[in-house]
């Protein structure tokens, strides 16, 4: 099978001193089993497996201690690991090492409706929390498209659907329990919402993938369920009309909570794997959050901005049911579109511009789409200006591979062109490297480097993500 | 005069080499003048002043760029200097050092009214901003008390009344133009809304006090100015009935623009010196934003849990002077309440507790001050469980300053066991250094130092502030 190419990396050895170091704290919970091994030497990325040397299991903080220090004082790489689902080979261990899988920390630890936060292990996920605090009335609005852990989540600075009314990762948590590469205990912030008590440990931690400490504990922000939920479904003549309403409704400060641009291709597939009865055109789905009567207001001034579009009237998904199956629908949507290439494996993008430039970016990617030898469906969470293009490939025709490596290089540097990221929310991983020192600089990227090397000096924390190896 | 102590720290050598590359690139923008220097040595906190060597004048990224290098030359400390109006001591050199004012630094840049955004250069303040750009439809929420700088705001984290609807520096703030300690610019992020690439060297400037970086331009969001505002004042029988009603609205998720609560000690500085006619007692300063129907809905509702917890009926300031008038006032609180005793010098705190548990921690501190042989004040932002009690002293009175110290002391560590901060939104500066322990622990402080190392490695920009020495 053919996958874009890793970035060259060399395996460090484990000694059998760490390994038996390990074995005596985790016991049966230390794994050398090569189905486990290569279960966890891999995420969602197209990218082939890299299996660690070992898998570990942790079931608290103390055992990420011990696993740190174990790790440290063999020069072992370490890399934690939740659900598996990220996108671009953050879990690949390509210097070998042990991977810390830590989906058995997956205790809910304090629930304060009071001061609407919860700390949950990080192993917990995302729907395990909102089935578990449904009945405080309360809920937790960061949904990336898999089932992600709060780890994972915290670590790529996480988004998703409800992003454009409730913020990323980066706003809704509030502290973390971080491990450092020394095996120290540390809480990045107290539980006030907010503080200007010195450096915001908090936010380093956030998006640094487990480079730099690893997440045991995260202490997040939840928000009253709102009073009154509707959803619609509004059909455009063209994937530009659909852009322009939403970036109206976002300059007039309108609060919808999701936005989600679906083209003609995505809806096609989520008709054929979630058997809905959507028109195929491409639309937005919308929804707004509110009281009763603020939800009407929301939902007609965006139909009104929908009509001077083009947009044909909402369609409302009136039962809670109704909306769920089409919000379950739109997370499916990674897997419904791979249906429409049966065999085919797919390589998402991720960009994100400024509003301004979302139409331009969407429509000159468009034209370059229309030119790819495989097919290709676009979905986005619009109101952010961060959109995904799933490019449907063989797994064995290196020639599409390759092609859409080059596709996605252009959209980058279309992205950054118009003063966008690489990454909007998937993260850096292996599969972006490549486009941090484009984006950044190369002295912002050494502040960076400067940074890892001071809180991980043995580079033992997930090796070789995020950062390109220096160009001096 | 008496004033808290500072903490030992000794000058370092400015030579005449490095005023002498100054000199040639500043020309008469390099003051040794003394009333100048005494001016920029101190700031709005009770530490007397301690004035630098020299002061500069930057008008441009270059001419910061030229300060850091000629500093980072000859190891002399820099002060990044903007409004002066910061409250802990976070301008004083200790250290000794140029001081490099940026206030003429005050160009707007860059107005992008379709990704409401607007990128300043760091001498520009929050009033100018807004003035600038009324006639656009958007406004900049985050108004400290004082007319602040850009610069100053984001080094600070700073917030103020709006916060508890628009979030703080941390949550506004898109990208920083920096001047690293090696005199090399960078920007810390695109401009678009959200990113996951690589670490937040964003959100380590903000609040960072200019000991990380020197801040030369700040890209923030703006907001639509609402169709409608309304503001409110609602009188309560006590401090606490105030703060429970405030607790219960933000339970709710009501998405209030401003909940400020005054006692009536304030209320009655704020009546002589804003010739303000209100009921004095203690009382909250409500404002609502949003369409006419959804100011009226959200107005409602808070009035009800206002009446259930014995507020009286809100007195509305309908004519937008009313309003201004009310809010200035408010914002002229803390040279109000200096009135209250003629020749009085204030200090003054800033702690924020969980919203749980703020009842209780304004409770237990108005018992402690009951017991005080000098005025106090209470304002606080309680939506967001921030408040500041003003503490009048006797400037020749050392009994005083030093019982203002045990209940700056007291109340800092109520908060800590609540599991809140030293600061909400001052900073650290000099006089919260002795808390950075106790709020964070020692490891946490461990890589806080260890990032201030790697980023300056010769400790020059703004030396000897946030990070206490090591106690190893």
């Amino acid at each position: 099978m053919n996958a874009p190419a890793l970035p060259p990396s060399v395996r460090r050895p484990v000694p059998q001193a760490c390994l038996d170091e390990l074995a005596a704290h985790f016991g049966e919970r230390l794994s050398l089993n090569e189905t486990v091994r290569a279960h966890h030497g891999r995420d969602e990325s197209p990218f082939p497996a890299v299996p660690p040397d070992a898998v570990l299991f942790a079931e608290s903080t103390e055992d990420v201690v011990a696993a740190v220090r174990a790790c440290a004082a063999h020069g072992v790489p370490l890399i934690a690991y939740g659900s598996g689902s990220s996108l671009e080979g953050h879990l690949l261990a390509i210097q070998g090492g042990i991977t810390l899988d830590v989906s058995r920390m997956n205790r809910i630890l304090a629930v304060n409706t009071d001061d609407l936060t919860v700390t949950v292990q990080a192993g917990v996920t995302r729907k395990q929390l909102n089935n578990d605090i449904r009945d405080t009335g309360l809920f937790f609005p960061i949904d990336p498209g898999a089932d992600a852990s709060f780890g994972g989540m915290a670590s790529t600075r996480a988004s998703g659907t409800n992003a454009v009314r409730y913020g990323t990762m980066r706003e809704n948590v509030l502290s973390l329990t971080v491990v450092t590469a020394e095996g120290k205990v540390i809480r990045t912030a107290r539980r006030a919402k907010k503080s200007s008590a010195g450096y915001d440990l908090t936010r380093l931690f956030i998006g640094a993938e487990g480079t730099l400490g690893i997440v045991t504990e995260i202490t997040v922000r939840l928000y009253p369920q709102p009073e009154a939920v509707s959803a619609a479904v509004c059909n455009f003549p063209s994937v530009d009309a659909a852009v322009a309403a939403v970036i109206q409704t976002i300059q007039m400060g309108i609060p919808v909570a999701r936005v989600e641009l679906l083209d003609a291709a995505t809806v096609r597939a989520l008709n054929l794997y979630s058997k809905l009865t959507l028109r195929e055109t491409p639309l937005l789905l919308f929804e707004f959050h509110g009281s009763p009567a603020g939800v009407e207001e929301q939902a007609t001034l965006v139909q009104d901005i929908a009509r001077d579009n083009g947009g044909m009237d909402f369609e409302w998904a009136v039962h809670p049911e109704d909306r769920n199956r089409l919000w379950a629908a739109r997370h499916n949507a990674y897997f419904a579109t791979l249906q429409l290439r049966p065999g085919a494996r797919a390589s998402s993008t991720d960009v994100c511009v400024p509003i301004s430039r979302l139409a331009d970016c969407i429509r000159e990617t468009n034209e370059d789409l229309a030119k790819a030898s495989f097919p290709t469906c676009m979905v986005g969470h619009v109101g952010d200006g961060n959109f995904h293009v799933q490019m449907l490939l063989d797994p064995d025709s290196g020639a599409e591979w390759a092609e859409a490596e080059t596709v996605n290089r252009r959209l980058v540097q279309r992205a950054l062109r118009m003063d966008g990221t690489c990454t909007g929310e998937h993260g850096v991983g292996l599969h972006k490297m490549q486009f941090m020192a484009e984006e950044h600089g190369e002295d912002a990227l050494d502040l960076m480097r400067r940074i890892k090397q001071a809180l991980d000096p043995l580079n033992i924390l997930n090796p070789g993500k995020i950062l390109p190896p220096s160009a001096n």
